[in-house]
């Protein structure tokens, strides 16, 4: 019962990777809004596999149909159902599946829960759950656009290799998402590497969301740093959120992690020397920049032989075929976006019931 | 509108730091649960402040009186309203407060979303808000005894200092709740030296959840690790959150991360050898421990002289009257278990209704 | 899990008839509103027993306590809790029920629900739960006069005796909230003398919402009428309700039905000539005035002799002691502004969210 | 974004009547439950338009395609995404109602709340936005079912013609689905006569449930009526709602209202000898029988001229193509079973969490 996420911004998705199809239905978007579907196509695009070397050779074209709620390409304010059909489905790969359980992989756990699974490409638990959200987050983000904020992630890091320069620009020319250009090329030679040995990897993503205003999030429990926490933790794969200092803040003092006030004179407003808050105080933003980085584990699904168990509780050794990804990070990036753009646009609605 | 948490156990906070008082009500709470009220005082007098010389002296005995949905000790299944009235409430303490803004305290930002703050004590954005959520996990902690799920906090890291050891039964006898009573020590009088500076120092807490069935969460977005994320950063001070491998995923390989199933013959279970994972796949317990950590940031008021702007716009000095606590952990500790026993219960009431 | 109402302005109510207290969580309350206490008290005193002579000889004077969320009467954006103490509870009047169900009583219900029941003075299923709902609704009124929207429920019909004329300013003129005095004297002849006999009688309320706009509702599922349904079946011995021709329209044919479209020129508005609608169209308000009534059952807590079972099965006798109203229409109009003014309040904030 | 209904089997509805599909999300579905695909067309049949002569002509057979959540008819407990594409829309008859407001229909208030509508068939107001609640109400029966709960809606009264027996065989053996098949000719003939004059007609629908278990229901607010009541309410063309003696019961004095308790010896239950109560005490099922009523109001679309105004304000006159219904109590029985099935499945299930 977990698959609508938000409260007037709201959505829901739907699907298995190897059943009929994938979507999403959202409720609570605003009547006249003049969609960019040529956006949809280019965030899905950028979530979707075989996009390189170092991602699924899985081919799918991902084309989603907008079933309602749009007119014209213009928003009714009615629900939007958008879907996509799959299509490159080879569940062969996975018949050798059904009885026995991938190390890490959530097929054990969901196993665990419903007694029944659809272990065809993961079923619910794939990562092509993932389209839903993008398509939200795509149309979340031009409304956000509309009002000049702009969300930014990026691959940071990758296993011990850390991006050293950041230009917004970079991000789209490399595999990696890396704002460091010359970082990725080490970046993609690491997970070469290691897909080469039937190993992966895992990374930091970050994520920079800039022209945000202040009084947004909602205290004691929306907070804007615990909703972000929530929807950053849905996606598949992660293992940790920190907004601003984040862990490093335990190592800090408070004289070195308060933000000193100012006050700016040609903004005419009141600004903070440093940004160790990340962009939130008590749940709220300050109007600074918003700044957070979640943990990718390495993908569970290596090709490499492993040992594991099977349904009835004999040891037994596993390859796994199919088609998967070394590094998961370059597809996070635009699922993190997507989730950031949904999760704030859903607080900025919220915040316009107290106006 | 975001003072609710939960959709089972479900539970509502109210209060400002010096207002009449603070409480809870709670809803879904099962009928017929005796209940132990020397247990929630008992939890209570772990969070109150003046405990010891590193938390604020602001001395309040934090007494509750339960309103409703109890009788004789035994819940009716009716929401049970909880309230403690405010007693030492020092307000001309924060008489200078109310149009400076203090470095890195919600007022800002509550100002800022609200055009309307109580500055007393920090109003809302006060720690004292969690004395509800203290309450309503000392009763979730309760229902989780009973079906032997126990979950202990401590705290892992103080600046630089961390934990070598970890003993549960020693968390209680130091002031910093640490499992390794010599390294308490180290962090205590780091933590009195930067006091005596007028400063104060973050750190790491730890929470460990013990005998956690499998097949607990709500995929896709009210994952266990989502849920809970969102729950340990609506605690006020935490900027970040990881579970199981955490960050340091982003350093490993798949063949390292991933956590070998075996069959464990005297349990009639199958378990992992290793738990990077910390208890959850796939946004659902495994059975494994679950186990995360929390980033805490220094306090902000410190005592030392401080450079701010007030409301006008004016640059200005200020110094931070009030009793402060110069490193939060020890009180953040039963804030954490309390958070996470309501978010478990949470979850495992929801996965009843699939049974 | 059912003590939640509403999505932006939110009430939680809490408390038993005969437990510490009962009282309010509300949320979502528009900061730097100015609240006035004596019209919170005006409700409650309209609701309170003891007003007269047909209504139940508790004697309570319904005093409440603010403890969180206003700060000189002014609303702070911050939960609102607000509490009544129990006072002239009579619990020895129900001894003799812990064991035997009184007729149409929720007690049975509770009973076979929860396991256990709180019996004095019906527990939860009181009526005195509605003191939380009417607090919360005196400052929604209050929120709503600010906007010229008005809320007038009376006393349509006692028994077979209907009101013929209606007079706003006769309503609190006499005991039986009536708009129609002469024939107010004709119900409380016929309560008095059913009352006389150990008996109660049924009754119909109407209510009444002037100068409401024209777009709020939020179809296909929280339409303005969905969400007032609800709302008044939610109001205990409510059982039916009805807006506009409501179940008049059974014979109506749709040329006579439908309301005819017009301009009116002075208010530069398209109005309808007729208004079987009641107010609302497609689940959205149309502009004209929302009228709508609920049926009131007789109250069950009668005096005289009357047969029924014991926990054990067995055939008894029951007297009921205990001190009861013999229509509770009077005490209803209250609640029914209050529950309506939630309602409508929240819709217009949740109609915000698309602006 | 009020599209979604209930809190565990939650149902999500989207689709406008001329759009590319309708549908509906279903989440909280049990894992491992068989489903039968006959039985949901079987469903959508009872629904659907031009089944005899009193219904629209439009001809869609309404074939539905699972998306998602079923895998070889077994749920996944994962969401059911199910979708029913629009084929036979005529878009061209709506062709002059795009300025123009039908008297009595939701354009004028979806024009007045979104600025924008869907005017083709209605839009999003069309009562074909009740496919995705007939299919998930299929589900939901099917669940029931297996409980051996029945539910069982019939036309009681069409203008003044009121049904005098009642027999659940008789249902589907006429055009009106009244349980009376003498009296349903006498109905059938009302209808035909105010079709040939272009007009239509009101009527009652009621709905009785059997075998219901006791103690379900969540007081106070989401009490069982509370729930129906909005339920009902949100079908298109409803006015009113009534359970039990409903607005019988202001006739009625305490005496007669009140359903004596008595044990059954056969049963080894307590039942009780009258149910005016309907099924329901304090929001809470008894046992016996729930019954309910709701109004139906005479199309609004009928095919005489009438007058009304345009968008600028203008008198015109309109006459109405499309293919509408003359009387829509036929369609809107399996539309109240299925909101009803919804509804209390939905409760059967947070009851769950009590247990």
């Amino acid at each position: 019962m977990g698959n609508t996420f938000g409260k007037i911004f709201r959505i829901t998705t739907f699907g298995e990777s190897h059943g009929n199809g994938v979507g999403v239905v959202i409720d609570g978007v605003k009547p006249n809004f003049k969609l960019s579907l040529k956006q949809i196509q280019y965030e899905l695009n950028r979530r979707k596999p075989n996009q390189s070397n170092i991602t699924t050779s899985r081919n799918e074209t991902d084309e989603f149909e907008i079933l309602s709620g749009v007119l014209n390409n213009e928003t009714l304010g009615t629900p939007i159902c958008v879907i996509v059909k799959n299509k490159d489905a080879k569940s062969s790969d996975y018949k050798n599946l059904e009885t026995i359980f991938r190390p890490s992989h959530g097929e054990f756990s969901y196993f665990k829960k419903y007694g029944i699974v659809d272990f065809r490409g993961g079923g619910r638990s794939s990562a092509r759950e993932t389209i839903g959200r993008v398509i939200a987050g795509a149309i979340a983000k031009q409304i956000l656009s509309k009002k000049k904020i702009e969300i930014i992630a990026h691959t940071k890091q990758v296993g011990n290799i850390i991006a050293k320069t950041f230009s917004k620009n970079e991000i789209e020319k490399n595999f990696l998402r890396c704002g460091d250009s010359v970082v990725a090329k080490k970046m993609e030679k690491k997970i070469l590497q290691l897909k080469s040995i039937e190993d992966s990897i895992g990374g930091v993503v970050e994520c920079i969301v800039q022209n945000f205003p202040s009084g947004i999030g909602e205290p004691v429990f929306d907070k804007l740093e615990s909703e972000l926490a929530k929807a950053m933790l849905s996606i598949p794969a992660v293992k940790g959120f920190e907004i601003g200092s984040g862990f490093n803040c335990a190592l800090m003092k408070g004289s070195e992690h308060n933000d000193e006030f100012y006050f700016e004179k040609k903004t005419n407003k009141i600004k903070t020397k440093t940004n160790f808050a990340g962009g939130v105080l008590g749940g709220i933003s300050t109007g600074e920049e918003i700044i957070f980085r979640v943990a990718v584990k390495p993908p569970s699904s290596i090709a490499m032989k492993q040992k594991t168990v099977n349904k009835f509780g004999e040891n037994v050794d596993i390859k796994i075929l199919g088609r998967h990804d070394a590094c998961i990070c370059p597809r996070v990036v635009p699922v993190v976006e997507a989730m950031c753009a949904i999760t704030l646009l859903d607080l900025i609605f919220q915040n316009e019931t107290i106006k």
